[in-house]
């Protein structure tokens, strides 16, 4: 068994200066020939020289009358000169070559009566009034466009009109992306169930799209068995035809990394590992003289890597450059550590609360893709720094538009999956609204609208002294600060467990036999508060539960734990049981309240939630998910 | 001859509100379902689901072995454990499926000897250790979009990962485009000679452009003539394959306006004219619940126009904002007056200079379609508005990238065609420079080097009294300011006139014939003081010559008075009579001089310029215009 460790791992700057410093990149394809109404977007190789003037014969430059402008000399409202269509005045329109022996165009709001004939005018025109001359706008021989800029839709109307139907343009890369890995299936066969032992294979697509969108012309090759021969052989069948080759994965230092051996065996590497995570098992390679990447194969990892180095590569070739993403300042909400020497990407959802931005981070792991997918910036952390720090101002990068960062609600605090069914209802609502919502428990949320980190909270706290919700806790958390509670649901808590009930689970008590593995909240969620709760009603102690220190901070993260065995009983929601198959043992319905403070309440973009909280929609929705009672839904059941 | 006044010209706010409320947008056309791999960029109609969870299956998350956790726990250094291969330990890759009865996996670099069996594991791992669990990134039944998201490439990995290969989505817009008019040659023909009085048509081409930018799927059908009936039928053909209908032209007031006729024949015009400029002849309608616009026909209306209407009206449809223009605070190089009561576009180029972004106005009219190639940006001046003043800071709408403008070297002054050449050589040096230069005469690049509006100046003022050339002028206009002189070129000045010279002009004494129309360049140019010094050298007055008074801005403007017969004779360059077939009678030859202040001199942007400047590729261009000496080129010939 043999395996590759990276040798010389590169910094991200140093690996993409070594590797497009290794080709002429502007010179790397020969430009094309192509007819100018296809040339939207493309980039020229030679400027552009007119060759024809436009216009090409003098215009009329309104509508009106072409006539010779001495015979108007000396008319006045008093004595106005009389000529005859057809003889001395000739209707024109605007854009209409001007007939011989005319020099001018009198407007037709200035003729009397434009109905007669002769007809009457009161005031000279002086010669080439409202006329466009010959060559007015360009003139044959001059240049219209220099080598090297983007052809608009209106360069293109340039170029006919001054009759280049042609021009030579940059030739877009052909990039050929060769998805590797025996387990995979191809993207084409999704639809069907998959073996357990068998992968979705979805990278090509994405890095398709992403091709695409940096000006290059993907093609995606079948996908290449784990064996070098196999690579190598599709390797240079693909060099054959295309001007950059992307294989994915294979490029960590895994068993079976054959793309180290297939790009070495044809050419050269030139880097191989890069520091930055996600993204770390890059390679960078030349093979006859064409770019050849060795892309990751965690999707995460693959996009980032390819922002990295095939972006700036095809950006080269095409000669366009990659607009920079919109950047903004904005405050992570919780402390966000990271390696040193490695450069981190971390994804993040932005809303703006107040004055400032919150950036709530996303689950890092290279293999989320849905992370990017519910991404609105990433946050970059440099090599040399050791993380970032809540509520201290750092540069994102944006994913999304500016704007849709100004339409977007944060609501931090407990997970409840009505949320998701009011983000989207919300968004039908108003397309320009957003509602994100970050899960950190109950208290949690709390803390984020007392610190401004938020728009409104989600609560279910229980205080057992006086069997209430929320409101003794936002009491001693929010005391004094204007706001209103509002009711989302009344939800079922209960026990999550494997179908069947193998272990028998049936109570709270089943909890501290030495068989059964808990997975639990986080500290400061609501459901740990009612697990502590229903513990000491019945006299248990935590220390009894296995597994108890173990967290999860979503009622789904605790049901996948109960799917995938790593648990056999959750404490959580109907809904969350039912969307994974689980069986379900109630314990007691709780009160979930949305906390929403004055600010926000007289916010309009609230004010549509509040609609769509209230809607007969999100309740049959919410209905259709299970477990939920919504009878004081939309409800203000508190305020202060 | 029947013409149609606009009955009520609507601004462009209410003829935007007038049309876009007329329509529910949203639902203007139905959703349809398209394969997963095929929907980047589109808009999802319905919230999309997980079909399946992803991991499907638990997954190494790590390259290394696989093992169950238990049996490594209590191996240190000194009592290692040994775990048989096949047995105990699996080989495994990232990505790859967790073996059955194993529950962690064990990094390769923690492995003393991975070749080995049994290997040596010297620490416990504890369970799920570098395992992706079953649904640790999307569970089936989670919610992965929302509807009325934009569809990005990882977003079609996340639906791909979850089974999802068919997805809903907003139907992209089918906007047939009808070209009028009868003396309208197509787009696909314009490669050969067209008759004087046939026009180019390339609108459509634009047009298309523009509805594509926009989201809609774009259709040019046939020119139509110039007949109500015709383009009645040619609109009911077109509605019944078409979700939007644009025709072009034909909605001004002018005889032939049969767009608003045929309109009202079949559904009902809801604005006819728009008080904007250019883009004031716009028709807005509707007709069997579709939106038809007629949009005007000059190239700049045609798109100015389209951004006000069509746009937002596929940006509705599609349910995809319009990112707003990046827009920037420019201040206008010169009084720009505007007429009150219309919404003015003014096309400008942009530089920045010092701090200040000087914005340099293009020709106004809207038959320049080459006024739109070489903007940067439009300055909107409001409707209430009487125009942009001078040095008073103003918004500018951005047409190209902020970044284009940070790269850009202004030069204002004398024209001279030899700017176009370094413009097209620089840009192919280092693609992120342009040089935007400003033709407003050699004294008035002087006096804005002096109000910081330009980088440098173009000059070629000759002083009559010591007959030198630029110096006196520059101590009389930048005494005091450090800067250097630089040669571009010497070059022919001399009398351009119509080709076989009809009026037999041989020297500057013809110019008083009382038969000779003369065209004269604006006061300030270089030129205009050759002129000025050469009658003033033969007692001749400028009363004199007919025409004296006319006035253009640059040689080859003066050329084309010339070529097209609106003036016998003009003063200037070799190159320019050229580039346009003119006889040319020599005069003398002058020096043009770039004129650059030490803080442009050092700056990098400028070195690029010089090294151009500088180069054979360069002067051997130059040469082949005609009419230039480059014995000087790129010498400092002078400095205070």
């Amino acid at each position: 068994m043999k395996r590759h460790i990276y040798l010389r791992m590169k910094s991200v700057p140093e690996a993409r200066e070594i590797f497009l410093s290794r080709f002429d990149l502007k010179n790397l394809l020969p430009p094309e020939e192509i007819p100018t109404v296809a040339a939207r977007g493309r980039v020229t190789t030679a400027p552009v020289w007119a060759r024809r003037s436009s216009p090409a014969a003098h215009q009329a430059a309104m509508d009106g009358f072409a006539v010779l402008a001495a015979g108007t000399f000396g008319a006045t409202p008093e004595h106005p000169k009389q000529l005859t269509l057809g003889k001395e005045a000739f209707p024109i329109n605007t854009g209409h070559v001007m007939p011989p022996g005319t020099d001018a165009v009198i407007m037709v709001e200035n003729v009397p009566d434009p109905e007669a004939d002769p007809i009457t005018v009161e005031a000279p025109v002086f010669p080439w009034r409202h006329v466009r001359r010959i060559g007015e706008d360009m003139v044959a021989g001059e240049m219209l466009l220099p080598e090297g800029v983007e052809i608009t839709p209106w360069a293109q109307g340039a170029l006919l009109a001054a009759g280049v139907t042609r021009v030579s343009v940059r030739r877009l890369p052909k990039v050929i992306i060769i998805p590797t890995g025996s387990e995979l299936v191809p993207a084409s066969e999704l639809d069907r169930e998959l073996p357990p032992d068998h992968l979705p294979e979805f990278n090509s697509v994405i890095l398709a799209g992403l091709v695409t969108e940096a000006g290059g012309v993907p093609e995606v090759r079948g996908i290449v068995r784990d064996e070098v021969s196999s690579l190598t052989s599709a390797l240079q069948d693909a060099l054959g035809d295309a001007d950059v080759v992307i294989i994915n994965a294979g490029s960590s230092a895994g068993t079976e990394d054959y793309t180290y051996q297939a790009v070495a065996n044809l050419g050269e590497v030139l880097v191989h590992g890069v520091s930055m995570m996600p993204g770390k098992p890059t390679l960078l390679g030349v093979v006859d003289g064409k770019p050849v990447i060795g892309n990751p194969g965690y999707p995460v990892s693959a996009v980032l890597s390819f922002e990295q180095f095939a972006a700036p590569l095809l950006s080269g070739i095409v000669a366009k450059l990659i607009p920079p993403r919109p950047t903004l300042e904005v405050y992570p909400a919780q402390n966000l550590p990271s390696k040193p020497g490695l450069t981190e990407f971390i994804r993040v959802t932005l809303g703006r609360v107040g004055e400032k931005v919150i950036a709530t981070p996303l689950p890092r792991g290279a293999g989320a893709i849905t992370s990017l997918v519910k991404a609105d910036g990433l946050l970059v952390v440099p090599a040399l720094s050791e993380g970032l720090e809540e509520d201290r101002p750092v540069t994102a990068e944006l994913l999304v538009r500016p704007e849709d960062i100004e339409g977007t609600l944060v609501v931090l605090g407990s997970h409840d999956n009505t949320l998701d069914l009011l983000a989207t209802l919300l968004k039908s609502q108003d397309f320009r609204l957003r509602l994100s919502s970050g899960h950190i428990g109950s208290q949690g949320g709390l803390v984020a609208l007392r610190q401004g980190r938020a728009h409104l909270g989600g609560s279910h706290l229980l205080d057992p002294e006086t069997m209430t919700y929320n409101v003794p806790y936002i009491e001693r958390y929010l005391a004094g600060v204007p706001l209103k509670l509002i009711n989302l649901a009344w939800r079922e808590q209960g026990l999550m467990v494997a179908q069947g009930n193998p272990k028998n689970i049936r109570a709270i008590e089943d909890l501290i036999r030495p068989e059964v593995r808990f997975i639990n909240r986080q500290r400061g969620a609501g459901t740990r508060v009612l697990l502590d709760y229903l513990l000491k009603e019945r006299h248990l102690k935590a220390a009894e539960v296995q597994g108890y220190e173990r967290e999860e901070y979503t009622h789904m993260a605790v049901a996948v734990n109960v799917l995938s065995g790593t648990a056999d009983a959750g404490l959580g929601i109907l809904a969350a049981a039912r969307a994974l198959g689980l069986d379900f043992i109630p314990l007691m319905p709780e009160r979930y309240d949305l906390v929403v403070p004055e600010s926000t309440y007289e916010d309009p973009r609230f004010q549509t939630l509040l609609e769509v909280i209230r809607s007969p929609e999100f309740k049959e929705a919410a209905t259709n998910l299970g477990g939920y009672d919504l009878k004081d839904c939309g409800k203000i059941v508190w305020e202060q």
